[in-house]
């Protein structure tokens, strides 16, 4: 080794213990996030948002610091493959941060922190009003933050790459565009098709007797217990690491399909997750590749395990246990796949009409960040499209414009990595169906040892070694493209509606 | 006001400003800590104990900082009254931290997080020698670290002031020995006895029921579920902050008054981190006194609340509805204090026998520190004055010296707090006897709204205002003292067992 590569890996040792560092309080503010809407007493909010403001405000200095500038400087170029990938990762990150003032990232994360209360009072009361001048203040928070960025480029896609940082917005904005083009036909066939689904599910069923079934489920997939838990949050979601990766789903009584749907999709949140490389916790290798590829696994377990017809062999003799359903298989997947173009709940929705709802928030968030919508038109604008898109039309706020949390998260672009991640989700089942051969089989057995493996060697075990782009080059051999996605979503609706 | 004083307005700002990130990233970790004991999954560890250990890091950075440092030198005698009281406060702190190497911090930090499950599996085996190494290091670096602070002095009074820093170490001890003198020959004539005190719970109890049960205790008490929750664990503790203090408890199946008297207990302790002033949450006079002050919140509502006669005749009729057992208040009251100097385990332990619980601790960990005592040989030294103390021998180390979870926590020092702050609930009691006049009468009729009102103005709402000799002072008129304590007990089992 010659001196001036010693020096280097010096270097190297020196500027990962100062992303560790970051990283490892960045882990710490997810824990504070899961209590805050799994634990938390709501009195509590104003102690936690100065905590969870006192940690992103570190968080910025660590990643702004000077030695981080210094060391990034040194080895940009000077370290290849794996070294390489983590200066790529720590450099956007640091430049995205340093272009941003702290006060500014502290006054968000205290707005946003402050906000979910507000949120949530607003929902209760299905009253937009309440949360309006919130959302103007977040809203007016991200437009600063993205000027501060570059404040000649769109601020939305600026705010796009907080979430997506590799794929660019030109080829997320055509895949949406295809997607509404093309997927109304098929659900006006669907709509327009003489077939009735079969519909299982009639009664009210204890939140006891579905969480038994949701556990069940997470057992069947084959969740580690030892690594994880399962809780009730008014908006599911899953957080954590890779020694630790928790979901959360919610019961609703009478739709149990509701809560498994759920809870799969935040198995596959947590299934990436808890498959990232332990030794390289803390750093760019051991953490989860970006919002697209995060999305793709929640809903290849979702959708392309979960609403398989060979999931449901193996799974409605559970639900008749747990919930005294008897129903054949194809019964539960019908229901399971059944098609609502009539619903006003995205977390909801089927995997078809879905990505209508996506397309409407897509449009409403750029529209506002951009500066061309005001918050206070929101939910005529909802409401409007919801009737264009979806032909229904919500009767109040709560199952409109107040159903999401994310903006109350000041989260602005992230929502068209939903449908993004559906489009992966179809792309890497298909390639993991020509490695492997008869996926089916294996979820029809409860063998699910082989797929996951497969996403394990091709996605989880990367970190952020390759950028999402390079990742679905390796996964695939393509880039990506709805194309998989239409032809699931064409064949399968087809048999089932006969259209 | 002049330039110079506005000079120093506008210092105190940045430095309390610096204060609150300070204790900010303190209750985040309070938080971590809360979840690693109550909520998080056994794999969670490692990157747990990274996390906690950057935040420890954080906040020693925090402290030590060059920036506060000048900010105290600026401020030293400058400032005076509750200003003044953040100053010393914070230098204090400052001071200790300076000495203390940042390196030593993450790795006392590291290695306590580690160890808890450890001997979480030592306790569950009974078996110390798998717990030994792991206090061996934590033994070690304690020793380290006070010999950092100040090598020429006794390191266990070094460990003792991270506990109690104002009260000395010479009172506290004299304390100690005048319980270890005085206690015993009241302890022998109850056992000398003939009166035999009720025992009304003979069955086992469902836990759903005991947790109904300690709810409607707290609910009694005014405990404010929107600022708290309770849960279990292992061994019950309170953490939190005025906006959201949350107690655990734990339920054996024969003892529902073990978990109500800890529940009590936790209670008294949240009762006085929610009545810290909210408007200086973040700072040293939103904060608690020391754990003297701390342990006699616990302890007044545990012993002289929740162990008296007029709590009984309030609460009987509680239990008889959730547990079916029907006694007078009279047999509650008895079985509430019965004396058991049999007893192997300190958290339930009467409130007599308890103290030599304590004194045991003091002495095997004084010496440990000292390095006049070896770790291997605790369990010898912990069985032999078990005997010695309380005529009883524990069968195995689960039931001796695994049972407490504080030396796995790194705290050395700790254990005295607990007689010192029982020692202090008594004196206050006795002080706010004085002033209200027959609070007897209050509990029995659930009204306690002046005893917590009495307990709020004359010590919660002063956070830090005052050091612990002062405040004791100010709202007793004395110094801290056995004799309130001594004759309370003499009196109280006198009656009882009469003796």
């Amino acid at each position: 080794m010659s001196q001036e590569s010693r020096g280097t890996a010096e270097t190297y040792e020196a500027f990962l213990d100062h992303v560790r560092q970051y990283n490892y309080v960045g882990d710490a503010s997810g824990v504070l996030g899961w209590d805050q809407q799994v634990m938390m007493p709501e009195g509590g909010t104003p102690a936690r948002s100065k905590q969870t403001s006192a940690l992103s405000t570190l968080r910025h200095q660590l990643l702004t610091d000077d030695d981080l500038a210094d060391w990034l400087d040194d080895l940009d170029g000077a370290v290849i493959g794996e070294k390489g990938a983590v200066v790529r990762e720590v450099r956007r990150q640091h430049d995205r941060a340093r272009s941003v003032p702290e006060d500014l990232v502290r006054r968000i994360s205290e707005t946003a922190s402050n906000a979910l209360p507000v949120w949530e009072q607003a929902k209760a009361d299905a009253d937009f009003s309440q949360f309006e001048g919130t959302l103007e203040e977040l809203v007016a928070l991200r437009r600063e933050y993205a000027a501060e960025i570059d404040p000649d480029r769109d601020p939305y896609e600026v705010l796009f790459e907080d979430y997506e940082p590799y794929l660019d917005f030109e080829t997320a904005e055509s895949i949406l565009t295809e997607l509404r083009e093309e997927l109304p036909s098929l659900v006006d066939a669907i709509a327009e098709s003489d077939v009735e689904l079969a519909s299982p599910f009639n009664g009210t069923y204890d939140e006891d007797d579905q969480e038994a079934l949701v556990r069940e489920a997470l057992d069947v997939l084959g969740y580690d217990w030892d690594r994880g838990r399962l809780d009730t949050a008014p908006h599911p979601f899953s957080t954590g690491t890779q020694f630790d990766a928790r979901v959360t789903t919610r019961f609703s009584p009478d739709d149990p399909m509701g809560a498994l749907g759920s809870t799969i999709h935040e198995f596959g949140h947590a299934s990436y997750t808890l498959g990232l490389p332990e030794d390289h916790y803390g750093t760019p290798l051991g953490s989860s590749r970006d919002m697209t590829v995060h999305e793709s696994q929640s809903r290849l377990w979702e959708n392309h395990v979960g609403r398989s017809k060979a999931f449901w062999k193996l799974f409605a003799p559970r639900v008749t246990d747990h919930l005294g359903v008897s129903a054949s298989p194809q019964a539960f997947y019908e229901r399971a796949n059944q098609v609502y173009d009539d619903n006003l709940i995205r977390v909801e929705a089927d995997e078809l009409t879905y990505h209508m709802h996506i397309v409407l928030r897509f449009e409403i968030e750029r529209d506002l960040i951009r500066g061309d919508l005001d918050v206070d038109e929101v939910p005529g604008v909802w409401n409007d499209r919801m009737e264009e898109y979806l032909g229904v039309r919500p009767a109040n706020d709560a199952e409109g414009c107040l159903q999401d949390i994310h903006w109350t998260h000041a989260s602005f672009g992230y929502f068209p990595t939903y449908s993004l991640g559906s489009m992966l989700a179809a792309q890497l089942y298909a390639a993991a169906e020509r490695d492997l051969d008869d996926v089916a089989a294996d979820v029809e057995n409860g063998e699910l040892d082989r797929l996951y493996g497969w996403l394990n060697e091709n996605v989880h075990e990367y970190g952020c070694r390759y950028t999402t782009p390079e990742l679905v080059q390796r996964a695939t051999g393509e880039d990506l493209t709805a194309e998989y996605f239409l032809d699931y979503a064409t064949a399968k609706y087809g048999r089932l509606y006969d259209c």
